[in-house]
């Protein structure tokens, strides 16, 4: 059993929280824009969103920040609340998890990435010194604000970069989800506002089936991320924009294996994009291994598309997908 | 609900472990005594045990040790074994518990504290730059092996520090237990061995009853430790002597509230020293403002003995606490 998050959706950010006994940590670049809601907490702490937050020196140096500011309040009164994206999420969440062994967790995610995707599902997460992610914890937000002034003060751009997500999400859906998806051309900030309570339902379904991803259902929540994070890490292409690049893999190497999934041709990247960024990369197998999915005998648990709706966890081996690999990158 | 641990008692270190791939934490103080148990373990690192371990720093560098060790071994067959004292299971607990979000962990306590007391329970820690075990996570070890031959290999005045735990877990069991220890005047190796599965039963009994210390009913395990713990880390006074210290105040100041609790005069220590160890230290309020367990108007839960097996908490102030302190100082 893992707490279960409890979701709000709001036009402006929230005033029902207890200001006194929190401590903010905010990305600084929200610091202008919500200057006014940010002033309300006389505890905070301004962070510099990106993977270099993630680190263990920058964990040592907030965390004692935060018992500083919170001297002399209980534990069970404290609270973190984190406003910003995907790694303040993952970094607040990390310590919110083991201050004093665990207080409560607010999470108010800034970008569609973070709204649709990491604030749910109780990842919190450091980075070690080779490879992302390798230290963290299952530590639930207690409450989770989706806010639409915060989302919609993003620039339009930033829509799209989340397109990977929101695309895999749909596949993984199925349904009306995926009906209306097939049906927009053009994925605009309000569109996404509208469907963002559905994408979430969607991975909610996914995550309550197996919390602590051990019986390889969420795995298939990595749709797109094998491939992704390759192409992420290396190359330094947002997480969005390199998950949409992996979904095009997986759907292809899924088309030679004799699966129909087919993608309307808004889901995916021009396919010379994914075939210079395969090119780009010639050992893809070193980040590969330091995939936390990869298992001993060196297979790597693989996500296909069966149709919209069925998705589906294989293993293959690392030789297999180093081939198709240079396979994709020849077309 | 909080997983429950596996306890095996042993003659002899265990052979029933996945040499291959576990990672080894031990202290360096049992290299030459173990050697042999020890060289089994391809994978294994070396630390130094004390307070002094459990600092960000130390889980850091530890930490990319430790991935660096397992680079290729998936995650689901990790397993950290921790050999050492309280310091070193605290410190290898809370690394399993971040490790990849959690991996499987293996408790071998070497000291008569940690087999009785910090091995058990589920609690991991760090310390911050001012106070101890502010940082950490629940994560009871999945399974710990209690060998005789490890924890007879200590020198016997170590069974003399452990006293104030020991009589601690017998004043809150009551019964025979509580009978057993009011008839020995002298607790050798040998009967803490004998008596260790009664021991931990206790500690089992509470925390099953509340894992993650939110009813009130777990801190009743702190008795002695409010005060004991200011005397430990002021005068740097061995734990289970200092606990020892904070029992025999805790009785005392429990008869002057009209308490008709009376523990053998074998179970504490002569008054002087008690006496001599609160002059010693001229602001105990100092100390005790950092006390996780402190409200945040100030109060403390504060641990009395009714009766042998009727140990109850009650909030005090920081003001009377203070105030008894320097009532029993000048006795």
């Amino acid at each position: 059993m893992m707490r279960e998050s409890q979701v709000e959706f709001l036009n402006t950010l929230p005033n029902k929280i207890d200001f006194e006994n929190s401590v903010l940590i905010y990305d600084q670049i929200l610091e202008k824009k919500f200057k006014k809601w940010i002033s309300k907490f006389p505890r905070k702490l301004k962070v510099r969103s990106g993977e270099s937050l993630k680190t263990f020196r920058s964990f040592s140096v907030c965390t004692e920040k935060v018992l500083n500011l919170t001297a002399g309040v209980s534990r069970e009164k404290i609270e973190i609340v984190s406003l910003g994206g995907g790694t303040v999420g993952d970094f607040s969440g990390f310590i919110a998890s083991v201050l004093k062994r665990g207080v409560f967790l607010t999470h108010i995610p800034s970008t569609w990435l973070s709204a649709m995707d990491s604030a749910h599902g109780g990842k919190t997460a450091l980075n070690s010194a080779k490879s992302k992610n390798q230290i963290g914890t299952f530590y639930p937000a207690h409450k989770i604000f989706v806010v639409k002034e915060v989302l919609l003060s993003q620039p339009e751009q930033r829509a799209e970069e989340v397109l990977g997500e929101y695309y895999k999400t749909v596949l993984i859906s199925g349904g009306t989800l995926f009906a209306k998806a097939a049906k927009t051309h053009k994925v605009s900030p309000n569109i996404l506002w509208q469907q963002l309570p559905a994408l979430i339902h969607v991975k909610q379904v996914v995550v309550k089936k197996d919390p602590f991803e051990k019986k390889g259902i969420r795995h298939i929540l990595n749709l797109g991320h094998t491939v992704g994070h390759v192409i992420e890490s290396k190359l330094a292409i947002p997480h969005g924009t390199a998950v949409r690049l992996g979904l095009a893999f997986s759907l292809e190497w899924g088309a030679r294996r004799g699966l129909k999934a087919k993608a309307p041709d808004q889901f995916l990247l021009p396919n010379n994009v994914l075939v210079a960024a395969l090119r780009k990369i010639k050992n893809p197998e070193m980040v590969l291994s330091n995939d936390k999915k990869i298992s001993d005998n060196n297979t790597i648990q693989f996500i296909f598309v069966k149709k919209p709706g069925q998705v589906f966890v294989e293993k293959v081996t690392m030789k297999e997908l180093v081939k198709e690999w240079h396979r994709q990158a020849k077309a």
